[in-house]
């Protein structure tokens, strides 16, 4: 299916709304280059001075700032001085987690997980997670986030509020096997009952948690059951070099390995984190049955001083996508996609020795199309184009910190900030406006947050649910 | 010189400003530990439901934020919900370059200097960088940095804006030995002739531009008219780990050794960057007979693909205060100190493979008082303390992205962002009240600056202010 931008004579019924004076970013159809190169940063340009026309929730076209200036709506931005680009996707997070933000500070990865998380999360009550889930929303849509990949406890409760405050998701009810069967069956039963729900916003996975956590018997399982239902798998696996290693040690197979045999590669597999990727799991993945995607989040990396990241140019080489993500605010401190857009290129380059790679288009790239094939959501998100959903962020590059501009992607990935995002659509829909948020009562959500907070944090009890140990 | 926080009568005449409702980061006193701890993190506190007085452009008091409001006062500012910090400082910056934002990316250092930055630098005129230094100011007071360490050429221009403006500011007049005496001498007369100006708002200082472009001799001449004339010195020194081997092998000595030989260490200075200092410098450090500060820009060395970061746990470990900065806006592509800040607390715990290591309060004290100590402002700034002049910045953590608090030192270095500062103070005077700057105009800079780009950024005459060839 291919779209093209092109003047269109304007039919009789107001468009919803119409988009004026932006710059546009534009990906090339992949179909219009003929051979894959790694370095697909080069297929964005940025189109001036444009109009973006949206009806019933979709992008109708993208033309020029005069032609959709003469368009009849029933609403108008003027976004002159900004930039129209896809809406972030958060590739990987724990919305709900934003309630623990600042508990677990300076901790190293297992007393993080075993004295403070873990513990505090056998606290865990529903309206908690509604409450975080809230928060959280507000939280991305503020910095133009539209779509999150969450995976985590309560999960019904995180698909009413994204029905309600009207983002996209990938959700999955994350499992232990601890828990026995019923873990994975409450999985597949919110996968399969969620699919589908708020117009089409929310998409579902199944979500194992770890193969550190999850046997291989029901990680195979779960991949029997994802084909079954055509569902994806959304865990974590290889998340640092020490799991690679004690993987390799008690199982003699790393964690990919593990993915591997188990069937689970043979799925549409988004793995979160991957720094313990190693050079030996490359050629697995890249036979791989399904799609494979890994979703980096580099700042909690450097937070817990891990040695390594995710191997993003390994990646690239044998074609997987690699999109953006927070983790949870509990590690990371924030849902800030913007900020790992710019800490991944960063990052990268000290990773690799070289400062022409990961370069701002490159990150611009993970960040819209790689992101949203990550999510599984590859003909959906990811680009401004007709016929796509509308979900598009407005960046006003006006302030000091923004100007001037000799080369916009370096402006839009190392000057701005995710709080120069005014303006957050989706399907169509404005979710924030000037900043101001349209859909959710943030003062509401905090006080009752703050209320429940202590009982949330107690950990006297002694309780966890899990215990890290890889 | 002790100052202690305690209610006072209301005087007859009312306070010039008066912040009520906020919560205020306090140092302690030096001088009330008895022993020096490294973690000097530990001596913060916050003080809730604050007031702070000021007069005559000094802090008054700090005290409740009832007593505070029963103050008359010329101007009032109502900071519930809001962090009172000391302004945030630059400890090493080249405002003007802002010009040359995004004009040189994705490049190595040798490249960017003489390809590029080095160029471009020969055709800059005064109007040039003085209007760079408007809008970098603009950013800066937006950011909430108050103070900047700015090593540049034509300061003059630069110290016109600053008094303009109502920063604070240590200012030098950079030279490279290639420009022959006159570079050295034009230094010390713009030292000489701007110091206290601006009401004591500016400082200035030598500033030789670095050991490899500043002959030894020029070195030791530079440290005899620092002592002669009561001035510091502030150089690039030991930028990267291969200019500190190319030293080596073509002196025999690391340019930290170079400083030592040629004096300049017994003068008090301000090393830029310093990722190629090794062990070997630490004892030659740690004997200088000056204050000797380094200061510490993360982004750009990961942006360089710089193989080492500042080795701030040795330094800190002899004593050498570390303060944050962002270099020039043309490699870091930002002046964004908050960023820099918790780019330090993250890079360093990586580097160090320490996750308890450079905790929010340590970043928090990188940020204060070591800033303030590395631009030799240590008894005027880095704290908010009765008697000192009142530079200081509110901080609005009411955004989600700020919320719940559970460590108000990891919210501040983690979750907020530069863009949460709503208030600068300098000297008592507001330059930001809620956003809007009160002391520059940006769009009338934006406007002649875009028209002088063309001529600015032109590279087809081939010449260069100096040559990259350490």
């Amino acid at each position: 299916m291919t779209h093209h931008a092109q003047p269109q004579p304007p039919p009789a019924q107001p468009a919803d709304l119409v988009i004026t004076g932006c710059t546009v970013l534009v990906h090339e159809e992949a179909g219009e280059r003929h051979s894959f190169t790694p370095d697909a940063g080069e297929r964005l340009s940025f189109t001036p001075d444009a109009g973006i026309v949206v009806r019933g929730g979709a992008i109708a076209s993208v033309t020029t700032a005069e032609a959709a200036a003469a368009l009849p709506a029933a609403e108008r931005i003027d976004a002159r001085g900004q930039v129209a680009l896809p809406g972030l996707i958060n590739c990987h997070t724990h919305a709900p987690m934003v309630a623990l933000r600042g508990l677990a500070e300076d901790l190293p990865t297992e007393e993080w997980f075993n004295d403070v998380v873990w513990p505090v999360e056998s606290n865990l009550t529903a309206r908690d997670v509604e409450l975080g889930a809230r928060l959280a929303c507000a939280e991305m849509i503020r910095a133009g986030v539209t779509c999150f990949a969450d995976h985590y406890f309560a999960m019904d409760t995180v698909a009413d509020v994204v029905a309600e405050c009207g983002m996209r998701a990938l959700l999955g009810q994350a499992y232990f096997s601890s828990q026995g069967r019923e873990g994975r069956e409450k999985s597949l039963d919110f996968a399969l009952r969620r699919r589908g729900g708020a117009n089409g916003r929310i998409t579902t996975a199944l979500a194992p948690h770890a193969p550190y956590t999850v046997t291989d018997a029901d990680l195979a399982a779960t991949a029997e059951l994802a084909r079954a239902h055509a569902l994806p798998v959304h865990l974590h696996a290889a998340e640092n070099r020490d799991q690679t290693e004690h993987s390799l040690a008690r199982h003699g197979a790393t964690p990919v390995e593990i993915l591997d045999r188990t069937g689970v590669l043979d799925t549409d597999v988004l793995i979160a984190h991957g720094t313990g990727i190693l050079d030996r799991d490359l050629p697995v993945l890249a036979r791989a049955g399904g799609r494979t995607a890994v979703a980096t989040a580099p700042r909690g990396y450097l937070k817990f001083a891990w040695p390594t990241t995710t191997p993003i140019r390994a990646l690239r080489s044998i074609g997987v996508d690699v999109g953006l993500a927070t983790d949870g605010a509990a590690s990371n401190n924030s849902l800030d996609v913007w900020e790992a857009m710019a800490l991944t290129s960063l990052v990268q380059k000290q990773t690799e020795g070289d400062p022409r790679w990961l370069t701002a288009r490159q990150a611009l790239h993970h960040a819209t199309l790689q992101s949203a094939r990550a999510v599984g959501l590859g003909e959906t998100a990811g680009r401004i184009a007709p016929g796509r959903p509308a979900d598009l962020v407005l960046v006003d590059l006006t302030g000091p910190h923004t100007q001037p501009v000799h080369d916009l992607a370096a402006t839009l990935v190392h000057s701005a900030r995710s709080s120069d995002v005014r303006t957050t659509v989706v399907d169509g829909r404005v979710l924030m406006r000037d900043r101001q948020l349209l859909t959710l009562d943030v003062p509401s959500v905090l006080r009752e947050l703050e209320r429940r907070l202590p009982t949330l944090v107690e950990r006297g009890h002694g309780g966890r649910v899990q215990t890290y140990d890889t």
